[in-house]
């Protein structure tokens, strides 16, 4: 009854299995092995463009690589004041990009609002040589509040960021959630609403650790492979990131156990929404639920068993995952309903 | 049949087998899961010492965070002149460290020697403001070159390097495949002989994607955790780390799949000296073999589909592995005598 | 009649005179000349202590180094959201630590307020491996909006920040201005109120180029030397930035200097003050004024040749020198009444 | 007496003049001064070209910056074993470009070898992801060991390095002096040779504190603005560092100086040369002279009050400045004769 995070699941049995069977036999080290051709290919085909793309293991090394090939270390990088990039990478970013700076904006829902974006690079300094130059937007899909920016949305904060010169990545931490949540195609969250570069996630969905870079602008590519060995990010024995990602994107697993993981974050949502006095505090898109417990149902709820974690003084967040179960979903229900009732 | 290096072996069954067994369930992230307290009470157990321990997926990341926590941005490493740290890793050490200088020596058989440690460090510029600072001693167990540094000669150079003040770190990528070849224990090839920190691999030998940072003196590891993430080195799903490292010390494990290697690389070795106009290049101390072959025996092999790698003009690198098969290792030598006698 | 910055004045006569002076014959080169020496003993006295002392030529690279020896690539710097480090030296302080994070904090008048600071380092994240490090503090003195920390509230920062274990940085770049209207010693500015490292400003009263970090803790001073040279800060002919500096801190010179420019600020304070419909944004402690004049007004300023600078929408700041003609002054004072006689 | 370093000579008297008289009145700051524009357009009419032009204090500063816009994080700077940059700046050039790596070639007289450089270039590992990848060659004019290229080797050089496609740096700390060596023009030696960047020095040759980054791609200069900023080399009362240029440019004044330092060290030279028993090392082409003496005569010389530095075991070096009394180079002879016959 672990909510956790959706990072506290193990692995899909189909991505294990693939490992197994893969391990067998050589193959040429550092990515010039089949399956990695595999599945460059197929991102290929799920994105419908040309991409690059690059295996990483985790979506932090993902992330800064990304903001590294597109921001020089005199510049910044704006993304959400609560965006994992900012608060919870311990200075990765900075690290990654020799020292840039990330210029956190405020914004509802955990989602920048175009307006916003706008109003901070008018003020932005471009061209003045006393300020870090802005060259990146980053944002999270879905958002570290559980919530989807919609295609129109990406567009537009694409569009503003594009206008002022700078690129734009996508931390797709949780792609395959957002996905399912929007019901659009790949291509169309990305690179045909002005993606530039997209941290694809799988670790958080069913890959024990595995991340693709897929770059749309063929000029980012050609520094990656160098950052991503420099950064100790080459894995020698690559088909074991690519085996992953082979399994997780064949025959739409990915997006089964995203959509899974989904409607058990509804159907909490649904649930929790009964109880009286409960609040959940963002729209619900995807598998992340911020909750508003009155603390004697919270603290009830831990001693009953149930993790989850603090996410500020008032709430909670809960995620479900691609394994969890629907009857632990109802407990966790029933027990706040409970608790609630108790507390009243 | 292919001899390229021991990255391009799969993985052990044990490891596999402990993976898919160890992915079930929820288990708290980054590091706080039950598998990663009993992998690090096991490495402790094994080198009889409370040392710390920090996993990671590459021998790059581990190196390169060893080396970060040694030697301050405007310090100096001293390696070997063939490391991996100053051929191999596009800048890693560099990159880690905020721009710290490798100071290649030269030596023969891949390992530094002694006196030519000393007379640097004399020459070292120590106090000179105008000087990268000598801040660090990094050497490879076994060596670039397939040799064993024995205890006295680690023990040597560990002296003369905390003599001048330096840490010194073993890059153990190798570090099984060693100390089957030494018949020593861990803690005698480590801490006794003054190694401060390891790199202690398990990916060349067996497992997928999976080293240890093994950190002797305690105040080298108060920065790590940081540097760790910060490079996107800290998995979230720390568990499939820690299950293949601890699968892979169990029971002896890595010791009997090191010793398998070395045995093949030792019969490789004793085959082909029975092969007239063959030389091997370096003391075969573990599964690496240096060879001057005959450039039509060479490239008779190749074209038989043996691979192998060009170390230089006149040497061709073979390696075994965990799994090399006994029989290709006896069909290589005897197309190699047999090559030979067609070019006599 | 150009009030855009105290760093658009010259330099002063004796500093001049210094230098042509000092200029004549051999000195050994990189600080070890007797003028170095001079300059350091100076220091010492003034500051009533046994204070570590190395002259730059600019404000940002004292900044910078400062934070780089309090703070760890993977640490923060708690400043304020108006301050030159985060708005005005263009990622510097990030480039110097090796990628540290800056963390504003908003505060009235240009002051960080102790609150505040408690309030932010109470969730500032530390000793959790996902976030930077809270490392030090820094504060400009006088501050960006021309206020001045008193000592007590100086006292009061230190003692939060100290008590969290951050390291404490003065960015003095008005210092002696800041002395002179606190009418406090240097010691008890510093030190004494829990300073750790100074950045003693030369340039904008009177210097052409100079500057001196001014270390209390000696422990913070083994680094700085070479992080000083590799930043190519260590100038060759160390006695220029030497004489600089000794000519200034003369004979009280440098008070002298700081309280003329005080004064003239004060004067174009009170003038203004007596003009209906011109508001002044800040106390007027030091040598800096903030005011909001009509458009039209400041307009009108501008085309009758005075200078001075945009500050924000509303605005304009106002800055006088050492050198400020009180002729000038009175030429603004006259200039804004009839201009706002007009316009009313 | 002192031929320590043409760094401990003071400044020229017309540097000092000028000095004085720009220092009145208010000019803007940060480079946007009349003398700044004038100095610019100098070195452009000097140059023969619309080279950018960045005015900074120091020469690792300078060439550091230089080496941060040819190089990336992950590249690799071709130069002299025993350069300044790689030996003598504290690990400046891995600070400013982000961890790069210098290649260290040797060379007799201090010179790299054209074949040299061609074969390491062929062997530099470009395009192979685990190496460094070749960015930059960068040399010193006049050498470390007081020779010059000439106009041939240099061009022969630079070709190499851009057919490898790296770009070409020239550090001219001694530009003036080995422009009088040659006799050329600063194009030929530049350019029109195939240097991408400069630093030109004035510091060494009469100026206080003063070099010029001379950019010939303007490509190269997009990002220096910025770059020289975060450093802390953008001083804000530029027109300290241009009244420097402008008066060591202005009628012929540089060359002049150069001509002295150069002429005494010639006369130095021939001197010792008639001394039975001491041996010259190096061509002495400009103002640097390398003597082998008998230990009994450099001890002897030291005692007397003749200031020089050890070079290694067995050579002194003596270095002759814009102000060098040829009165003291007599003596110098003089008391070399008489301690060489005391000691035979």
């Amino acid at each position: 009854m672990n909510f956790y995070s959706d990072n506290v699941a193990g692995a899909a049995p189909e991505v294990l299995a693939a490992l197994t069977e893969g391990a067998a036999g050589s193959m040429m080290s550092y990515g010039a092995d089949p399956v990695t051709a595999r599945v460059k290919a197929r991102i290929r085909g799920l994105f419908e463009t040309e991409a690059e793309v690059f295996p990483v293991a985790t979506g932090t090394a993902g992330n800064a690589l990304a903001m590294s090939v597109l921001c020089p270390p005199f510049g910044a990088v704006y993304c959400h004041a609560g965006s994992h990039a900012q608060v919870d990478e311990c200075g990765a970013p900075e690290f990654y990009t020799g020292g840039a700076k990330l210029m956190p904006l405020e914004g509802a829902n955990g989602k920048i609002a175009a307006d916003d974006l706008d109003r901070a690079l008018a003020h932005g300094g471009a061209g003045d040589v006393h300020h870090v130059q802005p060259a990146a937007l980053s944002f999270t899909q879905l958002s570290e509040c559980g919530t989807a920016y919609t295609v129109a949305e990406i567009a537009a904060l694409a569009g503003i960021a594009h206008g002022h010169g700078l690129g734009v990545h996508m931390d797709g931490a949780r792609f395959a959630n957002a996905l399912v949540a929007l019901g659009c195609s790949p291509a169309e969250m990305t690179w045909k609403a002005g993606i530039d570069i997209l941290t694809l996630g799988g670790t958080k969905n069913g890959c024990m650790a595995a991340e693709a870079l897929v770059v749309f602008k063929p000029e980012l590519a050609r520094e990656l492979g160098f950052r991503r060995k420099r950064a100790g990010h080459l894995f020698s024995k690559m088909r074991f990131l690519s085996l992953q990602l082979e399994a997780y994107l064949a025959d739409g697993l990915w997006l089964r156990l995203a959509a899974h993981a989904n409607a058990q974050a509804a159907r909490l949502a649904a649930g929790l929404r009964t109880v009286p006095g409960i609040e959940i505090a963002y729209p619900v898109d995807g598998n992340q639920i911020f909750v508003a417990f009155p603390p004697a149902v919270r603290e009830g709820l831990a001693a009953a068993g149930f993790g989850f974690s603090t996410w500020d003084e008032r709430l909670s967040r809960l995620v479900c995952a691609f394994n969890t179960d629907p009857a632990d979903v109802d407990a966790l229900v029933t027990a706040t309903a409970r608790l609630s009732e108790k507390a009243a």
